[in-house]
């Protein structure tokens, strides 16, 4: 029996992409909203017996908490045999300790209420910072698809002489290993925190980056404050205008346009969650991690 | 030791005033947004071995759910004995059927999720339709405060020679609870839908209602379009403007205002949902009630 997968409605292109690549079926998901804000959803009635996959990246993940919660378990009233969850984005993931006494360390308790509600994730790059691996979070089966072969592919193809600037230490993991890929430099500037609001940067080694294009790379963009003051830092060294990689594009408020104000040339991201800058596609790496979940299903109902 | 209260913002002010009647302490909770939208709650971190009770009325259920989960299971992880949900107006409980194959019966899917938060529930006046009561649906200790009272009292303070008016049959049980407490007659309006906005009303005996000042009564009003028909046929038969009392005052969108519009004299709602047509407080059914459940925690520690 074919796998079904239920998209939630941003979802949609993404998961569409991930359903031919399994050769699985793409169900009917309504969402409606009722005058008082209430969530009404509907699903593919015909799921006995199958193997269903959700889809539905977490950005904005208290909008889609208890959504994701009716769809699972209505999903099993109706007979499925399993039901996962494909998040390309996964939330909750910076809030993993308490920073101050009597924090939610909400990372924590996320992980709790989606085990509740599935019997496996797959995501792509969770942002993973005190916590080494999300095994060490969730009890159920997760995979984790690394983003940095096919933004390798899309800097080798799209960039001239690039060299890739990671804009913080934090970001060093990952600038590593998609330059690795890409088998091209890269730098990783130094952060200083200047109070609440400012942020100050600077390069190692800013002559090595003279004849080259400086690729910012980044997991996570938000305010897209720490982008920003980068841009900023390599336009006051003369160097030329930075392309902006992005692996999950949240881009809160106006982002978007201060990082073009800021000197950015171009700002590309992965289709992990639906924005106007997505331009690489991560439908085949999470269809096989998608598979690889289900025969683990699969085998595990073998006698 | 005393129980510590912990109210989300919107509750504030009844929680405050339960917290008085229950001679329990206000504790700090705080509730954050990151500028992606992520939630963050922080609650005063001296529970150790108290009974929490948390406060949160559950209009806007979508966005509060893994707030409310949050401080839960953060309760929990500092100590507290048990921790109890009061939220004086119980969402999704209209949900409570699968209408169209597929659906979501989300009354029972948000009861197994709040089953997974707390460990009892105080709610005011659920709305029971398919479901007989509260207890059939939730796993927990459970107590439904009964607002007639209040209501009854307000009524008769306030209006002159009042006859209360429910609505359509839907509203019979309430009316004549509130009727049977004030001692005043009540009436029912016959409902008919004509397609899907359109709603005609009929009253079982006008000559009756000549000389007195018509009540309309709801437990639940969201569009008002229920409320705003029976005032419109009210005005049709020349009665005089009538006086609407309503338990759960969610009021979306303008209803509030195509209310008074429809000719409505006076609106006046109990504090189960903040709302500027509050006038009918309901602080201490409500601590009777969590005290109940209080009480039976601290029988359930004894040798």
């Amino acid at each position: 029996m074919k796998p079904i997968v239920l998209s939630f409605p941003d979802d949609a292109g993404l998961a569409g992409s991930v359903s031919r690549e399994l050769q699985a079926r793409l169900g009917s998901l309504e969402w409606r909203h009722f005058p008082d804000g209430e969530s009404l959803l509907r699903i593919e009635e015909t799921l006995a017996g199958a193997d269903v996959v959700v889809f539905a990246s977490l950005d904005g993940a208290d909008r889609k908490a208890l959504p994701l919660r009716f769809v699972a378990d209505t999903a099993r009233e109706l007979g499925a045999r399993s039901v996962g969850l494909a998040a390309p984005y996964l939330a909750y993931m910076r809030q993993d300790a308490r920073f101050r006494p009597g924090e939610a360390i909400a990372a924590r308790v996320f992980a709790r209420f989606l085990e509740q509600s599935v019997d496996w994730l797959v995501t792509v790059d969770p942002h993973l910072h005190r916590i080494a691996a999300l095994e060490d979070l969730y009890r159920i089966p997760v995979a984790c698809v690394e983003s940095a072969p096919e933004l390798a592919e899309w800097i080798r193809r799209e960039v001239r002489d690039p060299v890739l600037i990671g804009p913080d230490e934090e970001s060093a993991q990952w600038v590593a290993d998609i330059a690795g890929a890409a088998r091209i430099p890269y730098q990783v500037l130094h952060k200083q925190r200047r109070g609440d609001r400012q942020v100050e940067v600077s390069a190692p080694d800013p002559e090595r980056l003279r004849d080259a294009t400086p690729v910012l790379v980044d997991d996570i963009v938000s305010t897209g404050r720490t982008l920003i003051a980068a841009a900023e830092h390599l336009r006051r060294l003369g160097l030329p205008p930075p392309v902006c990689v992005v692996i999950h594009p949240l881009f809160s408020d106006n982002a978007h346009e201060l990082l073009k104000r800021a000197g950015v040339e171009r700002i590309v991201s992965t289709d992990s969650i639906r924005h106007p800058s997505n331009g690489i596609g991560l439908a085949r790496p999470i269809a096989r991690a998608v598979a690889g979940q289900l025969a683990r299903i699969e085998r595990g109902t073998e006698p």
